[in-house]
């Protein structure tokens, strides 16, 4: 693996999954990897889950970090090619990237989709000029399109969890106050799609249907309690509309999860990437019930990162 | 000890003011307590001598630290039960907190009070409900009503300066620009009124009066140059009336503490938790002076903390 | 060397030099001198490359460290002596230096010239200040006029780069959109106008004369061309007036640095401190060649500040 930004850059989930359990097992005991090295994070957005589990990521492995906010420090890059500077912005990406990778051993980046040009969106135009001009190895904090350190994270928690052989993931959409990314729900179908063990099933309303390059054929189911039967893990996640691109183009509240909702699954447990919007996504009974895995998903991001960081760093 | 929030939480003042002496003369000696272990600190509020004295005591027990300034990222918490989130909260503090905890081992918090609402900042709602959520050890760096570390602190000082057995300690009101909430006063009323070699005794103006269940009956006095007669240490604080709640009932500059007033002292020493207003609360001639120990006292915050560190991480 | 704020705190530069050339070289061969160490680093301005060098910097000597953002905390220090503090100001720096040296082993402080009162900003009042109060060593991350720790990793780069026994190093001025200050210039001559294998020029047009004191009678050549004859080295940088002060006097383009000025060099190398801003101040030629030497420079601001740390906790 030389850089970590999609399933693609995987070389064997299976291997790569194996090792988050070890690791998640004995998790100080990989220091010798993260020795003398340090882990960069730039943020183009805000983050709290991502900023902390992969710090606490770096912590474990006995590496060190820093955490830039680009965002927040108003410091504004050039993107454009042969760009004449004389206007806001103060510094191209070319040399900020090349720079910061003279300050650490791999670069954490979060970026974010416009929602409203899906072509520089879905060709991930800046993430990609990031890779261009970093010379240390990349990962994805979130990109425009895709949240990989949530997925994985997604897939530590079932595999630990689940009582059988096989299992069925559906993922659902949910209705949300805003017009939301479809990175996680990409990532989580770019994942679970390749997953042998798992019959993966996606649902939501007509107009909400994700890149094709992302669900790969997989199952769309648009009546939800149809797609909902037998399922062993429930995923939920509010998205915008990719076809009439960053749009709300419905947001029917019979789509929010309830214990009802569950009633014909195998005793579901219920997923969801957080932060989560209480009683309008899904009901207080689904959050707080046993079956919710929620807070075990969110504490497997400290071993997604670690285990991504230990492959690039070994 | 399980948390760290007031007086209350410690079992044995003297043996943990011992052991803060006994970190304070050997400060790297106690580092397998914070071997891999994380601090994590969570502002709601501005903060510097908390912020920094925290993560030197973090360092200083081998331990790592991240900060998360929740007050500054527009990260919006809901704290309602059962609320519909359709509005601006972005995440529950049942979620957050329990998240949190996933990626820390003891986390440090800082909430403040309203100054409007005396049943809500009194009953510590938010700090309560951080509690019922955190799966890790709490400290307060500051809540509504109390400031913990700060007085344990300022206990340290006092302890490791004293020249005779028993000392006699001053809280003194002092003039300010802006109404101030009464965690500093009442928390130092809430540890100097429990210490059995202390005589405590309080001075205000009329109207000024504290919370009784942190005062616990102490000494006090309305004639300030009669309270600070005899006294060995002086601290000085502004407060807001905790009776006509938040207000400023008043702003008599003679309150000022001056040389003048140090006058019937027993050659006090001057304490101040810091920030402080000069010649508002207290003249120049008092900071400057070499009875002044308020660096001594900041510099005392590495140590309660890593005090309670230690005792948490044990 | 008790504090690095000029070249002047440097005992011999050639020994300096040496030390920074041998920690390039074996970056965590000298962790036996930051350990149980805290690097405090307060800017009082934005920053990128000397905030993440600095962190490097002390990561790779073992040591721990801290970031206060002074200028984004809304937290206003007020600087002058007796001042009566019932406005906006909310802790005197005196205090506020005086607590942040007990919470480090050393303290780098970055602060910022007015750009208007040209004898505030020359005399370095704030900086001073700093110096004053502090009881751990000082590292300017850039003052109001000087910028050592980049004129540091300059003179590393020229070092380790070099081809023959002498050079030649020109400063040339160059067009920008904004006032900027004159700390980098002023830098790179109060360095470079001292290193004896050096023959170092000065090019701006008349108007952009730096303060004497920093060129210490280095040539000046008005005659762009003229000066940049035979260099083999050539920093560009824009900066504001010195006697009109803070003012930008003229703009002319013709003083972009594109390859055809350079073609009268000796093959010259390119340094930049960045940001730069391409196509105004540098041309993306220069930037994009082979010869330029920006990055590499950028990275050694690590090794400057891991040097002069080494030297000030040694």
């Amino acid at each position: 693996m030389k850089n970590f930004t999609s399933f693609a850059d995987v070389d064997d989930y299976r291997v790569l999954l194996n090792k988050a359990l070890e690791i998640k097992a004995d998790p100080f005991g990989y220091q010798h990897v993260g020795r003398n090295k340090t882990v960069g994070l730039i943020f183009f957005n805000p983050s709290l889950r991502t900023r902390l589990s992969s710090i606490k990521a770096a912590y474990n492995l006995g590496a060190q970090a820093w955490v830039l906010n680009a965002g927040a420090d108003s410091w504004t890059l050039e993107m454009a090619d042969g760009a004449v500077m004389n206007g806001g912005t103060q510094e191209h990406i070319k040399e900020a990237i090349a720079v910061m990778s003279q300050y650490c051993d791999v670069l954490g980046v979060r970026t974010f989709p416009t929602l409203k040009d899906r072509d520089e969106d879905y060709q991930e135009v800046v993430f990609r000029k990031i890779m261009q001009y970093a010379t240390v190895p990349v990962i994805s904090l979130e990109s425009a399109t895709l949240h990989p350190l949530q997925s994985f994270a997604d897939l530590i928690t079932v595999a630990e969890t689940k009582q059988k052989e096989r299992v069925k993931v559906v993922l659902t959409w949910a209705p949300h106050v805003r017009a939301l990314p479809q990175c996680v729900p990409n990532s989580f179908c770019d994942w679970f799609s390749e997953i042998d063990w798992i019959d993966f099933v996606i649902t939501h309303p007509k107009g909400y249907e994700l890149d094709p390059k992302f669900t790969k054929g997989a199952r769309i189911e648009y009546d939800q309690r149809k797609a909902l039967e037998g399922a062993d893990y429930v995923q939920a996640k509010n998205w915008s509309s990719y076809k009439d691109y960053g749009q709300v183009i419905s947001n029917d509240p019979s789509w929010m999860l309830t214990p009802e909702h569950m009633a014909g699954t195998n005793d579901a447990k219920f997923l969801h990437c957080l932060p989560v919007r209480r009683n309008v996504e899904v009901s207080d009974a689904i959050l707080d019930s046993p079956n919710s895995l929620v807070i075990q998903e969110a504490g497997n991001r400290v071993f997604s990162m670690q285990t991504v960081l230990h492959e690039l760093l070994s």
